[in-house]
């Protein structure tokens, strides 16, 4: 049996040099619990490309043989030296199908699966048979590639807006993949869902889908906008991708700005409604405005998957993996706009495209 | 009886005038549980300031008579909507001697007493005796003015860290009455603590109090010396009144390389050490800035006086009421650097003096 690998890994070295490059090896036989499976897609995430490239500045990119280089700018550097000299591995999550599998396993084998757990922007992946969502025959290896980071994601902010009290969600910016799902499960579940995107295109694409409130953060009347909409939902809870910037600030305001509708006198310390603002991803990594017009009842913080799911009790847990299983190409059915080989992830040209952050457009790598 | 009152009162006009005037008034003879207080002595606290001023220009102050008036700034006035047209009470807190008293509180005739609850900066009050903390025979008025607000603030602080499982705090700017006050509690439980000051007067001044952990923003090695003194005592929870700038981020990523030193690889998500940052304060009003190299485990949030002691339960409430009045001279004294009148707080002069709200040059009013 074959069991070369090829992965792609990420290094900074302490003079601020990064380099990505496909490292070889070959894998061991499967143990117990095991499955060696080959990689047959796996999407590139913004947490993925946070880990690949880092703080790099993306203008020094070069190509060194098969390998990729950048720098890290001196200021960047500080928050680095954890990673420094590490070759690390890249891609949270794919699919693919068991090609090996350990002695208590063999019934898997040939069967296609999801997986989640890092090093998956490789041609093989050893793995914990636990760590893998087995799909229903004849699903696409495309279908379960993206089964974990944004489904349970999605899943997540619902059941966080559960577990501390709130009644509807605010999320930025809203027009990504993960968006469409929350609104696809927001309109099944009759949750309150104030969508924020930043295009025309954008609100025509989720009122598509059904969401019924969707704000342009592009228009002059963004703030009104969604001050109403915030009235009209109820929603104390915010979900922010971008992270830099003022979107959480500007989101908390206009909630505030709603509680103060019903406060009978004025209150110098603001209204006693708490409003959350949760940050869960750094498409701008610069630092977070607060312009704290909110009064004194409110909390901002980051939100991770990984925690989240520590935090939910098991069943919930489970029930959430049950769904995505159930809705895969439904509910959670992700779009691409181009599929890339791990040799192509490594081209100048191709880096800069898929680096783009823009919305809706992800890239598979199809190893 | 004279029950003819003169009442400090701050108005906001649409057109953005600010006024502060004194209001003439006849009080009502106190009813069923009231007393009727001569007010002796009121501090002028940070909170107070933010009602008596709001957001005005104060280089627009000027005399009207026996009226001050000031500017509001346009781009501030929008906050200020919920105050418009109207003539609000100021000052929260004082002390003074029960002059008229209910038919049931008789007994607290000529007794003085510590109270809470607004428009203390005046010549009488009408209070709920419940509302007042009746002092020690012998104790002075000055001794009495300021037992809520700050005591009970430096006692929530410790309950908060205990409530939510911290074992240290950070609290920033630490020389302040307030911050010396959580100086003697802290040495006295045993609770770790780190100060961080803005001169080395203000070190010495800490340490003379018995503070262990003094750092002082000032000086080039602040960063380090914050790190080393949050590594020495494990705290993850932060207490800022300044709020505008740069403050909490800064102690939140130092709490972050602290927590780091304890990882045994790199996590891009950095570590899962919940580090919690409470804004208590605004004595900069301007946007809070988070440059967010702390991580996804973090929270920052407002916190405020009354919204904690309605979250801890009642009899840890009434332990701090106690061990306010306990410790009065002691632990709870606060020190001012200037007594005024009334007339006196509405004179431009003065007014410059006490709103330059530098730490421990505290006014008090003496009506």
């Amino acid at each position: 049996m074959d069991r070369e690998n090829l992965e792609l890994r990420s290094t900074i070295s302490a003079d601020g040099a990064l380099r990505l490059h496909l490292e070889p090896a070959v894998l061991p036989e499967p143990g117990p619990g095991q499955l060696l499976v080959r990689v047959e897609a796996a999407p590139i995430n913004p947490s993925d490309l946070g880990l690949m490239f880092g703080p790099a500045d993306m203008k020094s990119l070069a190509q060194d043989g098969q390998a990729l280089t950048a720098r890290i700018p001196d200021g960047a550097m500080p928050a680095m030296q954890a990673r420094i000299g590490q070759s690390l591995p890249v891609g949270n999550e794919g699919a693919g199908t068991v090609i090996e599998a350990g002695p208590d396993q063999k019934h898997l084998l040939g069967r296609r699966v999801a997986m989640l757990g890092g090093a998956m922007y490789a041609r093989l992946r050893l793995i914990e048979a636990k760590d893998c969502l087995v799909l229903p025959e004849g699903a696409s290896a495309e279908e379960g590639a993206a089964l974990f980071v944004n489904p349970l994601t999605a899943l997540g902010f619902v059941e966080t807006m559960r577990a501390e009290g709130h009644k509807a969600i605010v999320h930025a910016p809203a027009a990504s993949n993960l968006g469409q799902m929350l609104v696809r499960i927001c309109k099944a579940d009759g949750i309150g869902l104030v969508n924020i995107v930043r295009s025309p295109e954008q609100v025509a694409m989720l009122r598509e889908l059904g969401a019924t409130h969707v704000v342009d953060s592009s228009t002059d009347s963004f703030l009104d906008d969604l001050t109403e909409a915030i009235a009209a939902t109820g929603a104390t809870l915010s979900f922010d991708a971008i992270g830099g910037g003022e979107m959480t600030s500007t989101i908390l305001n206009a909630m505030e700005a709603v509680a103060a509708r019903s406060m009978t006198g004025y209150d110098r310390y603001g209204s006693s409604v708490l409003k959350q603002g949760y940050i869960y991803g750094s498409l701008d990594t610069g630092p977070s405005v607060l312009r704290r017009g909110f009064g004194f009842s409110w909390r901002v913080g980051g939100w991770l998957l990984f925690h989240a799911l520590q935090r939910l009790d098991p069943a919930t847990v489970e029930r959430m993996r049950q769904r995505v299983l159930a809705e895969m190409t439904t509910t959670f059915a992700s779009h691409y706009i181009a599929r890339i080989t791990l040799e192509q992830a490594l081209q100048p040209e191709t880096v800069a495209a898929y680096m783009r952050k823009s919305t809706g457009a992800k890239y598979l790598l199809t190893p």
